[in-house]
């Protein structure tokens, strides 16, 4: 027996989970938002609606694109962003912690 | 912004969580899985299943059916279920009040 769940930051609907700080942590190391979602094997377009998504739910800019130079472009995190991967990886560290503990608590002494 | 979560009891498969709770509650009060479930906009025999997979899940037996009487029989909690029920209510407010501690601490200050 063990407990399971899920976890998401919602603003009008979904607006940041395990899912996107996969994909933004994919881009923060290929530089490639095409790169990210092949990794995660998701279609090009459904990465970027899904960008366009948070961007518009939260309210502020998650990907800036760099046009041309010896690499020919990419994608990178804005400071936002990365604020916000900071924020989200302790929160889902704490709640992790938190939520095996009181499960043991009440099902597995 | 606000944090949205979904947690549940694992057991080879979803074993336990808030539907079945509400649907045992709803037995508990009524002493009918019939009531209970035609309070939720269940059917009977999804309702059933509901009850059998919890049942092969958990390893014990969670209603008992009572046969006859004046009041035409019905289904009643055993005391596992009592005890289960208990657990799960505890574990589910400390859930809620972690989650949201937790939330706050990351998000909302």
């Amino acid at each position: 027996m063990k407990v399971v769940y899920k976890v998401w930051i919602d603003q009008n609907g979904k607006a940041f989970g395990d899912g996107p700080y996969d994909l933004l942590k994919r881009v923060e190391k290929t530089k490639s938002l095409h790169q990210a979602a092949l990794q995660m094997g998701m279609s090009y377009s459904k990465a970027w609606r899904l960008i366009r998504t948070i961007e518009e739910r939260l309210g502020f800019a998650i990907l800036e694109r760099k046009v041309g130079g010896s690499s020919g472009g990419g994608s990178q995190l804005t400071p936002g962003a990365r604020n916000l991967m900071k924020d989200y990886k302790q929160f889902r560290n704490d709640i992790k912690k938190a939520i095996e503990k009181i499960y043991q608590r009440h099902f597995d002494s």
